[in-house]
């Protein structure tokens, strides 16, 4: 970013803190970006007022992105969604016997005029990159960013492929 | 009911008009029981506005209980059951290629705090049927129409018992 | 309650002993709404005439509703509706490898005219809420109590917003 | 059969009419074997005391195995075989949008102690030949019956074996 | 039995020697009840011929109904039941991440003319009760065996009642 | 958008024609919406190369956001995300027997470090919606034809539900 | 191939004539490769005889890979691969209402010692591509013609590419 | 092999390190025939232009056999398959909370033109074996090698056989 552009800024925000330790990558990667983030925990069932409250407002509180996270019948992004046009990042968390397959369903499954953009089930990091990617859309700076995060792991992929080649060699 | 005494009354919400073929039987079901019925189109998603407006009502409406049926990622009667404490039943409703799956596991699976009484995919008369058991706590009539609605579907399936026995001897 | 006024009272009847340490919270969030609640255990399979006895006399016995957790082919909960027209509340109790998906499948499915009103996968409290739910139809002061869980409820979920997003910010 | 000797006799019992046309193989296949059989409608649901005083007398009525045919959260096999201690066969009906998985796990999922002997879903010649082969641990007849119709079907096979590589050496 | 009278016999066949464990309970309740049950490790795929063996000898061996356990893509069941018309009873072993869903679909979607009679995954216990159940339609006195056991689980149950009522009256 | 402003540009990718009939609505609610787009046929499988040319030089060609539409094993979204860091929407198609569900795994799981953006099955229009949106972060106008957009949708909603209720009224 | 050279030869194997024509383009792919092909039609289950024959002759007979296709409990190939080393093609079939869900996992979940080469559900096409696949390790010339073969694939989808582009840019 | 023949080769490509400790039972089954192998971590997503270059090139460098193992979204085999007419072995990797679930559909799901020979979720030894099969086809020497080792299996499932029989009669 050149000098007076203010940093992006996403919302993540989760339907339990139960959620959070499994998100931590999540707000991990946005930082590491730059994007700045504010971390919440919302409930579309038991702070509905509160949804409401964050998703109408979310475009003035200067958010570009929301990420939701939520488990089981997991409404909270498709809720938040009905309320705000920015796009709304779909994170199913593994949170029932289920395995989050309730979640997925729930989340990637929006009926026509409300998409939800839904990503790996558990996917923190994944979530965080598409924000990012979405983000480089407006904000050039971090499509380089992207690509050099590409590239070290990248790095990283091949030097596991030399460690893994001698370990096979070896057995 | 005694003279003097009000119907009983409940909301059959839907996600879309496009379910409400479907669910004609579960109106004349509940017209059938002497219960009052208002058949509604609000979308969880489409119209947030209104499903919150609605459910924050519905008391006052005089509804007691609601049924909402909805299908693909179906949040209606989740975010219906979020804004008001009156029962809210479920009709997962076979929209997508999952065959009502989605809707099924979007309705049933509510995190802790806010329930969902959900029923069969596509039951259009066991949400009516459950309706009027509900409403039978507290309207005592409805209890005797029910177990006369019980002695009529043990009646018809007795003769069919005779047909088949029937049609299997001359096979 | 005013003076004079009887306690509403529910049955939860489960399937095996083994599931009661997870139906636990059901018992106490229903005397915590000042619910009556009797926990038997009765096997649809194993004490089938026990299930009947009991199914049949519930509304003499002063039951309002009923609850019925079971695992595996759940066939419990669709059992006592048969020989009942009071609410039956199905709780699928994940109690083999399939993760209860063949209890929930054996309690949602019912065929028309006997609706079970199933709930979360394991959902305990929630199947208590519902019978709640379905209580304060006909006790009013249920209602107000319901109201009032709800604002504890949302009181939680906003101290835990504030704490993650101080925990998010350390990161 | 000897003379002197009863034709073994079993009940094919089906929770709806509207499973009878998928069925009438069921009922063909046992009398081609010369097991006599009774087609029945009983409901677990709508008719129960139905299937309490069937199951109960079954053995007294000189059936020596149950067929159960049911769809949806099919628990009629599993109340069947709770009433009496002769094999009961279940047949799981594709009766919804689940295509018989439903019906599948709704039955053969029985807990411990009380089994049913499920086959395909909408099995209905299977389970003939399933409560034949249980018929022929003590009626021996039947156990060549068997063989020679093992033989019809594998002569079958090798004449479609011979037609097949025709057609498909003439593409 | 009466005196001169042979014990029946079965077979406990299983595709690895892994899933004896889980089978003991299957050994030890058809010995319970005077059956005669050999243990086998015949695999349909690593021992074919073994398994074409047995199949074919089983009727001389004297054996009157075949158990076969198996997981994953269990053909065991299967492969038995084509070289013998005596009953097989097919028990799905949880053996892969699959949790048994594959051993079940494996072993109850037998083509038309070769039925598997499934049970519970991992039924262990039900696959001996189903073919004591079997073998009773010959021999009688298994039949009331099968009724005083029903009536131990009767009685096992109902003192679980008693329990559980007090522990939920505690809390 | 003000004079000499550049359309906004997005490339529809189906990994076969077949899919086109599906993704018409795709492409309308794009032009719809001014969003200039470019339908293309590029399999992951059979044109490999062109998919790696397609994505490397996508960012160059002036696209902004990448829709990939593919069923069965839906390798495309995931394949062209690897070569650019701009957002690819997945589409997946309800192609197989598996009714979009393999589609769907192979789509949303996608693994850490490459995220693809995953909507409904067989959900063209909200694919084209999900794009509108991201570009709508840098594009400003098209924050308010999502608004006018969503009040349209409100408006069909409200008309539909005046009209279902008049047709339950007359039930 | 050279003069003098045979024909490599594979064996078509499908457990019932019905499957046939899903079957016909697997002939006419192997033909088109200039492989021999011999269909059968052999059942696992029904002509168990026939099979173990079969695949214990299919070396000498001159087969050099066998395709078997199989629907519900689809054990035809793993019983043929029990009785030989050379390469067993898996062709799940969508027989049941379970869309091939079942055989998939019949056929791919074989336990180890006992591989079987699983392809797409009901894919005839790509059964025979890999049999010549597999051939072409031996047969260079296979190799040569697999190539061609892409590159017809390729230029079929790089024309249907510009196809479509023209009905999209005509929307 | 006689003097002067090679060893054939093949290659073991893994998306991540960290399936390599599943798949050293891979690689010591491959060494156990005489096939060399070489394994490689390679990211059909993180490292896609070496996923490209090691298929264009796999030819050349002397393998006859690809095997790739991949979880989640496994694309890894498919992408290989893309850009080479060798056969390719996918070995599905239960990575995620859906047990392989989604590997399994992502590589046996190929579209048309592309097979992926597929083999057991975390199908380690299946996929040796299996290219030892393919590799047999061409070297003859491995025909024996294979026919021996299934003796060895034999031979411990009989053992096995002896030691379970014994311990069932213990019980």
């Amino acid at each position: 970013m050149k000098w007076g552009e203010m940093m992006p800024k996403v919302a993540l925000v989760m339907g339990s803190d139960s959620d959070f330790p499994q998100l931590e990558a999540c707000v991990k990667t946005l930082k590491q970006f730059g994007v700045e983030v504010d971390a919440r925990v919302i409930s579309a069932h038991r702070t509905p007022d509160e949804a409401h409250a964050f998703a109408v407002g979310a475009a003035d509180a200067g958010y570009e992105v929301i990420l939701a996270a939520a488990g089981k019948a997991a409404h909270l992004a498709g809720v938040l969604a009905a309320f705000t046009v920015m796009p709304v990042i779909g994170i199913p968390m593994p949170a029932t016997q289920l395995d989050g397959m309730d979640a997925l369903l729930s989340m990637v499954q929006m009926p026509p005029g409300i998409p939800v953009a839904t990503v790996t089930i558990g996917g923190a990091v994944n979530a965080a990159l598409l924000a990012v990617q979405i983000l480089s859309v407006k904000h050039a700076d971090l499509r380089q960013k992207l690509i050099d995060h590409r590239a070290v792991m990248r790095t990283g992929v091949i030097e596991k492929d030399k460690q893994v080649a001698q370990r096979a060699a070896a057995l």
